[in-house]
């Protein structure tokens, strides 16, 4: 079988995406009620078959970035990363403080960014695509 | 009337967007209340002439990718596809665990993705335009 | 004062944007409850100096388009138009019934679309930016 | 070290993005219930080390524009700029008036917009990533 008939499926299977995203509006609500805990996902996939290895800096208003936080996502995996579970030198992101996020990755991936809030007593949701640059 | 006179309605009779698309935040919420029943939707919209054949593949964070589920949208129609709705060999998309979805198409069309959550009282959405590679 | 030194202010004073977008996930909620209407809206900027003409075309899952409803954007003004004020010959875009958007300008313009839904007792918004061709 | 050996954190530190961007669907509640004060923001990241200096230009459906409105955002720093409380000459956004945003920055940044609404009882998000030009 030549190049040119390629399975459509197997065309899926090559790294897809970009190195560098951007997500301005990061918040991780401080406050839940109900049955969901609000958080933030950053959601990553990985449509290669090599391992992405992805540094997380997070940037605040009123002082100096917190960078170089490490997250690895498999080849054919998708991960739906916590924020607040983010860790380095046992520094975490703070609650209830606007801050903003990059992802730089060794290897094309696609990232969307989503929120659950439930600070009053119903549940709201907010998702974008983060900004590839 | 010669190619430069196309009417402006006719232009739109083309296929249009991309052949590749990804969301990499899908989760079907495992619970609903009140009238509207919690799901998500990948809504296509297929502008050309003729019917676009859809490959779907789904990644997960622990287990192999779900791969080559068939949809077809009709030239000049659009599709609102629940993810529940997809099905392989009787394999369908597991509720309340996150994945990840590609869609492979043999025209160009232009994909969004939106997520009504009513597993607390009240309802929420979310809608991002799919990320086209 | 040359070319090269075009105060900021003056520069947002041209067209800007596309003269294609499509919003594949249009849905009039035929419900709602409280003191807010549920309604769709494509939010329009036109920066340039000349007004906009639109044809706004809608697609459907089972029948043939509704096409080339006209609007028009002055120039340096927005315009968020209810998707439910559409008309064209009598006709308007039915409640209840997924459908999809396109509009194409004569002129470059930057949409967005947002939905307010207020089926269950409390409100849900969503917005995505329009996808340009 | 080589310039091909550039560590992966330090890519980071250039400016990134956009000098001008859209958000045509702009609106300030004029309502709020519960705790949480129905808000917009424009949340903006510099990735440089040099201040970005912000131009934004309001639009609306029936009046001139109102243009101009100078903010600053700080090298390697994020803002998440309430659109109530910009102001120029005394003049500021009036509420519950449909308008459109843009941004034009000396410097390239990245721009996401966010809206909260506390109108009806319980909260509602959305979130679109702002159109760049």
């Amino acid at each position: 079988m030549g190049d040119t008939e390629l399975p459509q499926e197997k065309a899926a299977n090559q790294p897809r995406g970009s190195l560098f995203w951007v997500i301005p509006d990061g918040y991780i609500p401080p406050d839940s009620r109900g049955e969901l805990l609000s958080h933030e996902s950053i959601c990553v996939l990985n449509c290669g078959n090599h391992a992405a290895r992805l540094s997380i800096d997070i940037y605040f208003e009123e002082r100096e970035p917190l960078e170089g936080m490490i997250e690895v996502v498999e080849g054919r995996r998708t991960r739906h990363i916590r924020t607040a579970s983010l860790e380095k030198a046992g520094e975490r992101i703070p609650v209830g403080v606007p801050y903003a996020i990059t992802v730089t990755s060794d290897v094309a991936v696609i990232i969307q960014y989503s929120r659950l809030d439930t600070t009053q007593p119903e549940l709201a949701l907010m998702s974008v695509m983060a900004y590839p640059v």
